[in-house]
């Protein structure tokens, strides 16, 4: 049995540093153009409306540009719509609304495209082989949040809040906070930082267990983070 | 990426079928006792200390009985200390608070003891070898819970509620709700269904997590499930 808090523990006998940043001190963010890809499915959708609504410039992505044009059509808001190529060229920061399937194969062709952008992975930006984890997009800065939101809650037009945290995972604080600042755009929402990418699977994996509280619960939970 | 509520959505396009049971119809736990192995430990004693201020029958077991003995007697609220093979003979529902390194050994020298017994694992319930997951104490009922909590908060006299929830997962209904209804009796808990066993691992390996959490925070981090 681990306490969670004995490593905070050893490091308040540390000796004494500078004081630490405000952690609630995230930079601006609203001028950033945020693209999603796979943003014509149920999560990725959810998420551009609810980033748009919020005043933030959105692209959504789509292998087929005619969906991803439609999508944004749709939304309103000002989304626009293409392809996936020309969705992470265009965008400073991309978020990764794929499905599981075609996951690792659709960043690794979009790598060049990527090349130096925030990238924010929904599920593992990592990808694993007999040696271990490695980064898919080794030129990118990445980071791994928005994991577990209900597209339902997202996608309701009559639902002006989202009552969840985002659990934001990555490298650079810097990148870091930029999502975290992301997600806090969005009414209700707050974006938690919660470890390096090496913790990122448990998070995704936490998918299973909400779908264990939705059908019991009739629900659409989503975490909060106390004490922070 | 996975929506979390994409599988409900699916069970309510099926038939109709009878009034689900109030999931928090929980039954009444007042009168069970309550070991905790490992109830040395800094969270096994925070746990028993918190159990037995809300009226709960506590037993706390550890290797030496002379070690339960005086953190029992430090813990007062009618608190018994006792080894682990007389704790568990003696309780009803028995939390596993053990180290993580002794933990599988500990369960199988207890096997006999624990038959029959509702056992609560703070860590994965589960062994697993080549052949993959495998049952630990195939004669016990089993659940798993109270994954991770802040020592520091249980112990703390101070603090009147635990600002948290305690995912509890397991293969039995009516033991499940037994377990939820022992998270509710602390103050500011409370027990949330959260999946069956083999979806354990990552409850535990969150843990990681709120270490990043309460160290970037300066926080002893919890988790709420919002919208139960």
């Amino acid at each position: 049995m681990t306490s969670t808090d004995s490593a905070q523990n050893a490091s308040s006998a540390a000796p004494a540093k500078a004081p630490a940043k405000d952690p609630w001190d995230l930079p601006d963010v609203s001028g950033l153009v945020v693209g999603v890809l796979g943003g014509t499915g149920p999560q990725g959708k959810g998420l551009a409306y609810r980033l748009a609504k919020a005043g933030q410039k959105v692209i959504i992505g789509s292998r087929a540009a005619d969906r991803a044009l439609a999508a944004a059509e749709e939304l309103g808001h000002g989304v626009e719509g293409a392809d996936n190529a020309e969705t992470a060229r265009r965008s400073d920061i991309v978020i990764v609304a794929v499905p599981w399937e075609g996951h690792g194969k659709t960043l690794e062709s979009l790598r060049e495209e990527l090349a130096g952008k925030l990238v924010v992975d929904c599920v593992n930006p990592l990808g694993f082989d007999k040696k271990g984890a490695y980064a898919l997009l080794p030129d990118s800065r990445v980071a791994a949040a928005f994991h577990h939101l209900s597209a339902v809650l997202l996608q309701d037009p009559e639902i002006d809040e989202i009552d969840t945290d985002v659990m934001v995972l990555g490298e650079e604080r810097a990148d870091v906070e930029i999502v975290q600042a992301l997600a806090g755009r969005i009414p209700g929402m707050r974006g938690v930082f919660a470890g390096r990418l090496r913790n990122a699977h448990q998070v995704e994996s936490l998918v299973a267990n909400l779908i264990s509280v939705n059908r019991r619960y009739k629900a659409h939970a989503g975490l909060r983070v106390t004490d922070v």
